[in-house]
């Protein structure tokens, strides 16, 4: 039994953890850390989770996780860095669901996230959390960085062609969409069902922290520089997010179908729907599952993949976990063999 | 392993079937019917099942359904009554989440369901497949009649006040409301996103079929006549139910928070709150759970009963596996453990 | 040209006063003030009203007002009571769309708002501004308490019967329903679109606020004691109440039909659909109207009156426009002929 | 006084017509056809037309509309081709908010229609009802071809790009959401709220006929080929489109801001926000207004537009109703000078 602690565990990825972890048969939650309701009972907060958590929330602090076999941090960006030293100095594994330790290069990282980085050091030995990539360095891995929402989107949607090299990489446009829990789980005025219901817009057109964190995954497996445009928009809906991925073919680009068939045959969170689908973000809903579809308009050069996750569980605590079997040695769908909550 | 058919695939509660049953280690599904989809692949019709559901629709006959157990029907009203005699007759058991056999007298379901009932001698041996009441009947029942969702919503507010007489039993009024998902898949015009999204309305207000329904069951626990006043209301969401119960208490009513506690003491998928609480939908959003809380306004003498359910599961699905568990003596929580999607 | 004021631009109740006065040909806004966004135009921080309002928020003071015939709160509770006395001295009319003058006894104000009253003196001359109840003494009123949205929803519902005495004034039941602007343009957890999106719940069942002002408002039209229920809920869209309100009928109770229709026979914002009708919150969408259907369920002796308002115009700042036009003299539908936005 | 009639009244775009028509000082609705509601009250189907609308379905018929100056066909394809040439021939103007006068090739409208143009000699004719493009024909025509809802957020957003010659023509992308009015009123599984609410996907990734249509109207002004690829995307809401363009800038491309804010400096229904801005579709709720930012990411040379309407005003009724007004020489905002419904 792998003895977990959460740290930041009234956020929804941190809800999220512990609605999957709660009925994970080789984990134990040991830890759920709160700054602002310490002493209260998680179901207290939570009723979804009565009779599955029997916790109370404590301080978010080193002490409170020792014991701990692992600990998962989703928490705002900023705090992670801080605490994952010391973690890990007492052999306590992390798997930080923000972005603390997503960019490799603390330059990068300072520049979009407002301030220097506390622990560079660290940026080395993390290890980007996307299994379909890094699957075998996961499993040797202390500290993971589980990779954003948008960008597990994305990466899934244009790895097979990055890898396979048949589209051109300096014109690359993914248009995105997300519902509202994205934003988590913070009092603030734009996110209220009366301004965000029944609505959509584009936001942070001018450059998304996102961004780096795509451009640095596709190089890495390109070997070269990608030039890519991101756009993300708010979509009236609680979970999912839709990637719409245009890129350019090169010359002799062979059957696209195939070529992401056979990129993800055995993957058993990635699902190539079948020739002309069109993947809704509710078929996802609520499970640790990337589905993706391929098009080429009007028979022409231009390939547009279609890609759904529910940010929460492949986006963010599915994944999490999916990391977590690998780096313990259990069986990767152990705790995350769900279905898709349709309607 | 249990072998079951689901007769009518293609409807929510067919497909919430399936998505429950497909993870269900008890039950294997053998044949699953749809009259207008015959030899196309369930998980084609429905993707998130894909991985999960390996069948094709068959056509719905007493023929394709030889070799099963058990047969759940989730179909229109009219259908289970023309086949559950055959089933029954080759010893296949047969759990109807559809109305037909939920009314004892077959004068009063002709009036309510607009045709004379063609299997009567059935309903005296159907058992009403509501565990909370009659969960000894289950175990031994040949013949289920799932409860609706909205009665499954009252009668579980009403119960621990009818049985204990705490109540005037002249002046109950139940104003419930409903997610969309209970009026079926079916091609209307009033159920369109445009037409039932950002607004509210009620519906069937001279009588709707559930009234006698409601009145039966808590006239049988009461042993005499139960006044009662049901309005449903369509809601923009698309699961859950809220019943709103509103009754008039006699003199020397006693603790009703305890009341309720005593009464549910016990049952798996009934949860009363705390005292103060106001019970949300989305907590038991995909999940076999009925959540209670019991308020009086003012400390007056008028009782308020809040509950909730996801009406696809405990008010139909989720409820049919139980009584299957009841009916085949598995652990009543079997392919039921799981948490709900919250946010 | 009538010139009016507006405290508390910023809120939902404000942005609406804004949309409707902006289009009124007797009224020209000359001050908008709010205490967080002085300096900034009004159209930058709402971009509907580009090209139609063109102010810049100022502080909210008395000397900011001065100039104006008309001053509108649409404020907090608490804001009103403390300045709408200085605003009288100087000639100049309020409508109040808070609660601050809602209610006649001070004591009870301050055991439902948490704080004496600071202008009790103003409680009596206030007339609270339901001109379906109250045309005349609006027309000559100085000062207006504009009723709240639940109360406007329900007094309607009521008031035929009520003032004829068909039904027993002791077991009146109002289960309202509201979309989530009710709750106002505030940073707060519960009203995220996270939150409130797809689930329902209802709230301070124990005593919410509106609940005394109802009982005022129908007590003072029977001229004794009226014994009522009142639950709120909280429905996943944004704008419309719906108030299904229960009452038991006296014997001899005639025609209910015909009651209502000629009760309201030439109000120009209450309109009685046609017997059987089930009204939708989206008919009324963005106007200044109130549909209202009668009903007797299985033709029994309890009447369940179904009435459907926009909280923001009937419900809030149309309501205080068509006080303002008969304060004024202009013709009672001035600025307010407008058709609900159907889809 | 403008006598008009409506073709295909009980459509979502009909219905529009009607509310805009309803309160416009100088029409007056003499004929409303329906082929399934003959005889029935409008507002009998639209409680929202209570008391602003007095008319009763009639049969679709040439003979129906006999006495009417100007006939508005809000019907499917394949009604207006048919009836438009006898209505002419009476000097009865027509205009058609359908796509069947919109692209002047009947070849390629036969293979994007499915069926053979029935009226071939009108496409000359018929003037594209894009006021931004084509006022002046406009103001002389007879036939009208009101634009589709997703060409006229695309081309408004491309219109200065396209005449400055700033863009690249061989590789725009518009990536556009459509909320689910935009598939019109008819009763399709696919639109049921809960197959469409919260949830989200790409549509006719392959070709949508409103590719021509856009490819066409960029083309006219370019002077030659466009590429272009269009994804729409249906988004669980009830009105709205966001177009995400994206296009490649030549070099010395100039200020775009002030580029677009001189292209349409005087139209009375496209605004251009300030730079930075991010438009959201409830800021033109109702309203025949367009609203556009121009972004460059990460300032590199990639343009990205962002264009909001209502699909049923300015993406149809009101565009149309805008169409009548030039048509008739009236002023182009009579009946259509409201503000946008927010919240």
């Amino acid at each position: 039994m792998i003895r977990v602690g959460i740290v930041g565990g009234t956020g929804y990825t941190g809800v999220e953890l512990l609605r999957i972890l709660a009925l994970h048969s080789e984990a134990a939650i040991v830890a759920v850390t709160s700054r602002s309701d310490v002493g209260k009972r998680v179901d207290e907060l939570y009723p979804n989770l009565r009779g599955f958590v029997d916790a109370v929330f404590v301080e978010p602090s080193v002490d409170a996780l020792i014991g701990c076999d692992l600990v998962f941090f989703a928490t705002p960006n900023g705090t992670a860095m801080r605490m994952a030293g010391d973690l890990l100095a007492r052999d306590i594994k992390v798997i930080d669901l923000s972005a603390d330790f997503r960019l490799k290069d603390p330059a990068v990282w300072a520049r979009w996230y407002g301030e220097p980085h506390v622990s560079p050091h660290l940026l080395e030995e993390a290890v980007y959390g996307l299994p379909e990539v890094n699957r075998a360095l996961i499993r040797s891995a202390r500290l993971i960085a589980c990779p954003g929402c948008y960008p597990t989107s994305v990466q899934l949607a244009l790895l097979p062609l990055v890898e396979s090299g048949v589209i051109r990489l300096d014109r690359i446009i993914a248009d995105v969409k997300s519902g509202v829990s994205g934003a988590g789980r913070k009092a603030e005025i734009p996110m209220l069902m009366s301004e965000t219901g029944e609505s959509l817009k584009a936001y942070s057109v001018k450059g998304h922290r996102h961004w780096p964190e795509i451009k640095q995954g596709l190089e890495q497996v390109a070997g070269r520089t990608v030039e890519l445009t991101f756009v993300p928009h708010l979509i009236p809906m609680i979970r999912g997010i839709h990637a719409t991925v245009y890129a350019e073919l090169n010359a002799g680009y062979g059957d696209l179908q195939t070529l992401f068939e056979e990129r993800y045959r055995g993957e058993p969170f990635v699902d190539i729907l079948p020739p002309g689908s069109h993947p809704d973000t509710r078929n996802v809903r609520g499970v640790n599952r990337c589905q993706i579809a391929v098009h080429r308009p009007l028979d022409g050069n231009t390939v547009v993949i279609l890609s759904v996750i529910d940010n929460l569980v492949k986006g963010a605590a599915g994944q999490a976990v999916q990391n977590m079997n690998l780096m313990f040695g259990l069986d990767e769908t152990a705790g995350l063999r769900s279905i898709g909550l349709y309607p």
